[in-house]
This record gives C-alpha cells, sequence and structure tokens, in this order.
C-alpha cells in the first residue's frame, strides 16, 4: 500500500533507514496477521489500514511540511500533555514511538533491565534511530507520572530536548494548585518554542478539537455496547492508538463515519463476533501501537474486547473540557481540572478507577476483566490488588496478567486466557 | 544482654512471638558476626550495642509508657517526615521495620515480586506480626516519594492506619508551595492524633532537638575524615540506623560521648584499620537496620567505608533546620526549605545529589565509590546512569550494584566487590 518512496524523508531525519526497512516489514507481517486476517470488519476500517500503511511516511511528510510552514511539533508519551496548549499554538502533538520490543539491547545499556517495557521501547526506539516521530519533533513534552519515566526522562534529554510537567500524586488542593501552575509553564514553554502566543480564542479552537475528537471515540465506544458488538476490540485499539498520531480533525471525521457504518450494522444486527461470544474488558496500563499482543490473543480465542479502561482507551477520552472559559486563564483552569480527573494508577488513592472498571463493566455488558500490566510498571501492579478487591466484592471475574514487548511469553498468555475464559463460560 | 522478659509486652502487641523470638536469634547472631566481631572498635558503641539488643524490648516498652502518659507515637519510613512537627506536639518519631528479608512471602501475596526488598520488608513485617514498631504506634505517615511506597501505603493502610504526605519531585516554586501546605496539613493531623496544639514554643523545640542529633552526626562524620579512620563504616551506619529508633536527646548525647572517644583515637593516631586500608564511599538507597549485608562484605574485605551518601547517611543528615523562625508558620517555613534540600533520587532532575557525592568522595578521602541500589527501585537503579557519568567525568572509581535483602547473592557480590577492590589498589 506504500504510495511513495520516503527514504531520503528518512535518511534527512537520521533514521537507520535499512534497520527502519526491516521494522517496517515485520510490523507490516503482524499488521496482517492481527488486524487483515480478521473477517467481517467493517469496511471503513480501510482509512485506519491506510494510516498505519503510512504511520512513518505520509502522516511524516504532513508532520515535515508543516514545520516548513513554521508549525512546531511536540512529542509526549502520556495523556496527561494537553493537546489543547499546542493547537492553541497551531502545533502539532504526536504520540512516540514505545509500543514495540525495539532497541531494547541498546536501551538496556543506559537504563536498567528491570524497567517497564513501554520506557525501554521509547529509549530503543531514539537509540536506534528507528522512530521518525522523535525524530521529527520539535520538543519533548515528558512528565512525572511514573518514576520510570521521571528519571528515564533526564537521561533521555541527552538525546532529544526534553521538556518536563510536574504531575502531582494526590488530587488535594494544593495538588491542583500545582497541576495548574505546571500547564501554565507548559503553555509558557510552547509559545517560547512555537513562537505564537496562546489567546483565548487559539484555546477554544483547540479545545473544540480536541473534544470533537473526543466525542467521535465516545460514539465509537457506545456503538460497542450493542450485541452483537458491530467492531472488534483489536480495531477499537488501533483507533484509540491511531489518535495519537493523526491529525485530529481529520481523525475526528473519520472516525464519525465509521461510526455511520457501525450504526447501520447495529440496525441490522450484524457484528464482527456471535452475540454468544463471551465480552470482556481490558484494564490497566497503556497499550502503544503497535503494542497488539494482548487483544490479539485474548479475540483469537473466541472473546470480543468491548471496552479498554487505559490511557489508549476510555480512560484517556472519557472527559471533556468545560467549554465554557472566556479568558486564556478560565480556560487554562478547565484544562487543568480536566487532566488532573485522568485516574491514571500514578495516583493515591485512586478509587475513581476502581469506580470505573465497574461501571464499563456493566454498561459494556462484559463478564470478566482482564487486568493487563507491564512488567515493573509499580503503579498498575500494586493497584491490581484493589482492582482485584473491588471486582471481587462485585462477583466480577479477573485476569491479572504482567508481561512486556516480546513474543516469549505468548504461549504461557494464551493458556491463562484460554483458562480464564473456560470459567467465564461457566 | 536481654534485661528483662518482654513475652507479655509482645503478646499485648499482637506479635507473632514464636516467630519473633526466632528472629531476634537470627538477628542476634548476625550481629554477633557483623558488629561484636570487630577488632579494635572504639568502646562507647557498647551502647549502640544495647540498643540494638533491647531494640525490640527496653526501646518498645518506653514507647508503651510514653504512650500511657498521653504521649502518641508516629512511625514512618522515610526521612521526608519532620521528626520536628512530631517533636512539637510530644510526640515520638520511629521508623518502621524495613531492613531484613522477612514475611517475603506473606508480602508478595499482597504486592508484585517485582517490588524492592524495602517495600516488601515493611509489608513482610506487618503481616507476620514482627515488627513491634509498627504494632506500637498509633499513626503511620507516609509519603509520595517512590512508585512502590505511594502504592504499597494504600494497601498498607488496610492493615494500619496510614496517613500520606505528597512530596513533589521537582523543585518547582509550586513544588516548593506543594509541599509546604503537605508539612501544613501533616501538622494539623499530627495535632489532631495527639490531641496537642504545635506552638512555636513547640517547633522551636524539635529543631532544636533534631539539630542537635545532626550536629552530633556531623561531628562523627567529620572524625571519620581522619587517617586512620577512628570507627568502621558498619559502626557508623549502625548509629545512622539507630538514630530512627532511639530517644533524639540521649542518641545525641552518645553520639557526642562516642565522639570524645574518637577525638581521642585520631589525636593518638588509633584506627580501626590501617592507614593504607582503601577508603570506599556507599552511595545510594537507604539501608534500614538491620540491612548490614554490603557494608560488611566491602568492611570484611579490607577496604573501610568512611562514608554514607544515603537516608541513612549524610543525604539525610547534612541539613539543619534554620532556626531563626518566630511564628508557626516562619518555622514551618523553614522545616519545608530544609526537607525539601533531601536530594533523594525521586527528584527531576537532581544534580544536587550527583556533586554531594563527588563532593564527599574529596572531602572523606574515598578512592572509589559503592553505588548500591535496591533491586527494582527505578529512582535509584536510573539515577545510577547519571552517578556513573558525573563520577567519570571526574577520573573517580565506580561499582555499581544491585541486590536485595536475601543472601543467596552475597558470593556475587562478594566477588565483584573483591575485583572492585583490586582495581583501586593500583
Amino acid at each position: 500500500m506504500k504510495m511513495a518512496d520516503y527514504t531520503p524523508m528518512w535518511h534527512s531525519l537520521g533514521l537507520d533507514v535499512e534497520a527502519h526497512d526491516g521494522l517496517l516489514r515485520v510490523l507490516g507481517d503482524a499488521y496482517k496477521d492481527i488486524y487483515l486476517s480478521q473477517e467481517n470488519r467493517p469496511e471503513r476500517m480501510d482509512y485506519f489500514d491506510f494510516v498505519i500503511s503510512e504511520i512513518h511516511g505520509l502522516r511524516i511528510q504532513e508532520l515535515m511540511e508543516a514545520r516548513r510552514d513554521g508549525r512546531r511539533v511536540f512529542g509526549s508519551f502520556c495523556l496527561y500533555v494537553p493537546e489543547e496548549l499546542i493547537l492553541a499554538a497551531d502545533g502539532i502533538s504526536v504520540g512516540l514511538c514505545a509500543g514495540a520490543d525495539v532497541g531494547t539491547e541498546a536501551a538496556e545499556k543506559v537504563l536498567p533491565r528491570n524497567t517497564c517495557a513501554l520506557i525501554k521501547s521509547f529509549f530503543g526506539f531514539k537509540l536506534s534511530a528507528l522512530c521518525p516521530y522523535i525524530e521529527a519533533c520539535d520538543l519533548v513534552v515528558g512528565e512525572t507520572t511514573c518514576d520510570g519515566k521521571t528519571k528515564a526522562y533526564e537521561l533521555f534529554n541527552d538525546y532529544k530536548s526534553t521538556f518536563v510537567i510536574e504531575v502531582p500524586h494526590m488530587r488535594t488542593s494544593a495538588g491542583r494548585q500545582l497541576w495548574r501552575s505546571e500547564i501554565e509553564r507548559l503553555a509558557a514553554k510552547i509559545e517560547h518554542v512555537s513562537g505564537r502566543e496562546i489567546t483565548a480564542d487559539g484555546l477554544r479552537k483547540g479545545v473544540w478539537i480536541v473534544n470533537e475528537k473526543r466525542r467521535a471515540l465516545h460514539r465509537l465506544n457506545a456503538l460497542r455496547r450493542s450485541n452483537p458488538v458491530p467492531i472488534s476490540g483489536r480495531d477499537a485499539l488501533l483507533i484509540n492508538q491511531i489518535q495519537f498520531y493523526d491529525d485530529p480533525v481529520r481523525f475526528a471525521s473519520k472516525v464519525n463515519a465509521l461510526c455511520d457504518e457501525l450504526d447501520e450494522r447495529v440496525q441490522s444486527g450484524v457484528g464482527v463476533a456471535p452475540a454468544d461470544a463471551l465480552r470482556v474488558l481490558v484494564s490497566g496500563c497503556p497499550m502503544a501501537a503497535p503494542n497488539w499482543k494482548l487483544p490479539f490473543i485474548i479475540e483469537k480465542n473466541g472473546a470480543v474486547i468491548v471496552g479498554e479502561e487505559s490511557c489508549v482507551g476510555e480512560r484517556g477520552t472519557r472527559h471533556l473540557v468545560d467549554d465554557d472559559g472566556a479568558t486564556v486563564a478560565e480556560i487554562l483552569d478547565r484544562v487543568a481540572e480536566r487532566y488532573l480527573r485522568t485516574d491514571c494508577a500514578v495516583f493515591t488513592p485512586n478509587p475513581e478507577r476502581l469506580d470505573h472498571i465497574a461501571e464499563m463493566v456493566r454498561s459494556y455488558g462484559a463478564v470478566g476483566v482482564v487486568h493487563y500490566a507491564l512488567q515493573f510498571c509499580a503503579p498498575y501492579t500494586i493497584e491490581a490488588a484493589s482492582v482485584e478487591r473491588a471486582l471481587g466484592h462485585e462477583r466480577i471475574p479477573l485476569l491479572k496478567l504482567e508481561t512486556d514487548y516480546s513474543a516469549q511469553d505468548v504461549p504461557q498468555l494464551e493458556t491463562r486466557v484460554q483458562a480464564f475464559l473456560e470459567i467465564l463460560k461457566r
């Protein structure tokens, strides 16, 4: 499906083009197996297939053209970095490569082996010069969510200019004030890097664009409540992943176009899985593209994923920014407030997340939850005990998994998933 | 050396007395090997030997008596919890058990296996009812330093009432404000639990007591700059560990009495190690009592530890609280300011710590640094790369170690330490 020869662009970005070609081949093969092999997919997934096929090509070309036009590109690894501020300065927000077992050996020369796969991955991508997003962005914005990222950004800054904002870990009034002032500090940095002032009009536009994107994803999620479910969990995850790369306005319109098709499917009772398929909720750590390992295992064993309680999923999109702010300060207040509601496990205590998981189980008609944690991710692996207890009280079956990006544990994961699905069938 | 039968007290605290007897036997044997076997120890170490022999006995009895007199006991695992505030309310601050491989199996039923030994240890001590300090305290004060502790406190709260304060991870002005308001929130909690108002006079007294304790430790540290060094690193570590358990006024006077003896030793050129012994600095994670594994390995192989860049060491004691505050608010300002200077690896960036390590190497005349990190401790294991680079610039040899509380890796650690000492000899 590749449209053009991007080799000169990749060279100019300093990529290791040969290794990069190899990476694209491997990912293309995986995509064929995991995505294109699905039966009865919605037709309008073709747009998202196209985006993936061009994710290191056409989209990077767009970013480079935007930069030539004077726009700035801001990369991040976390949804605590508000896209609204970036859009307000006419910038472009992109997620950076962090979802594949790439450059791990190089990363482990800098980072401890006992670091989660996501962090090793972003470091590995940079050290092995395989992520055009990292190379194409003007600034990386980091955050003090978990210890691993907080400390890794310090080292990452040696390779790529990284600006870190502090995310508090408690939702006290002092924590809210800290966060509000960090939002302000980030806004000033974005203004500085982009040479553009962030105005109330710009922010309003940013809020509107990102809210529209979220509303489109809400619509998609609502359709997954139907039985039979009109779209696979894999595809829904893919769309959630693509939101971090694609142009937000185009993305929202394409999600809405897909939802029109899914509407028809729901009305005519067409699903990607039979009506008696086991409906599973996945909860836990974010799955950055192309991390499709666990969803593929779950769905190829006959279950269907109806929701993702994840940063790359409903945790990341459910709250809108209130659009009633008039001044810059008022709008920043609302942006700050909205982001602090994101119930990441780095917060303590974090009862909102436990409530949300149970609520999602009910609203999506799930019969069980697979808790997915990256190995060495303290926040999610420890909070798993609280999830277990909360779901236990509601008699909702739970499978707790810890994994990484390698393929080594796939057979073992598959055995555990199969056993869990057997329990759910009873 | 045991003076009394504490069994009834231990029973009343709900300890597993039989297992506790076994623990004390094991620790007593280890103490004999590691401490009492040392040659030419300062005589006034006898006080500290006595404290250790009574650490679960007489000291606990003192705490229980204080509680009967209406005083309250506050337990913590981190030196971001200001003892000054506790003393201001006539309370007692104690460190909680976290330094031994105890109850690990029980802890791993609640916490992920990939959790650092310190966290598993405090959980294990509680779950197996082996720490009289945890049982004797009225409130545990936790802090959001690292992810592991932050999230573990949530679960720990099910077993023991735990109040958590937020430690910021950046020293921005917003971070300082957050911390200042957390100090205020903690003060209010201490007032509530102890039923006593925290006054300026009380705070002044608290500041004075803790500063005196720190000054005594500064004096001890200064004496270790001499060659031959008058006291072993093991003994200095022990004293640093005991500061978290003993009455602070008594402790300071005993440290000063020991320093009088060390003064004489220095004047007459008496050391615990020959003048040509390799002088080593240990830097990294805190070593909570009875974690003496690595210092013992280093010193029994002929080197002498001249300083600890550690929370249980100079990182924890080097800064005093400015005593020029008049009002409660002013004194709390100074307390907050002082604690935020503690250069724990959870901060980003954390150049102060790198400077401090190099400065300690120079001022203690060390010829190399052993960087000690607990396995799975992201802040210290990742910051080790920055330490390596900073020391590399100054051509200071470094040995980076990751370990836990088990004895399994002792032979391997010993081999690595021996090889490092060989390099230092060249």
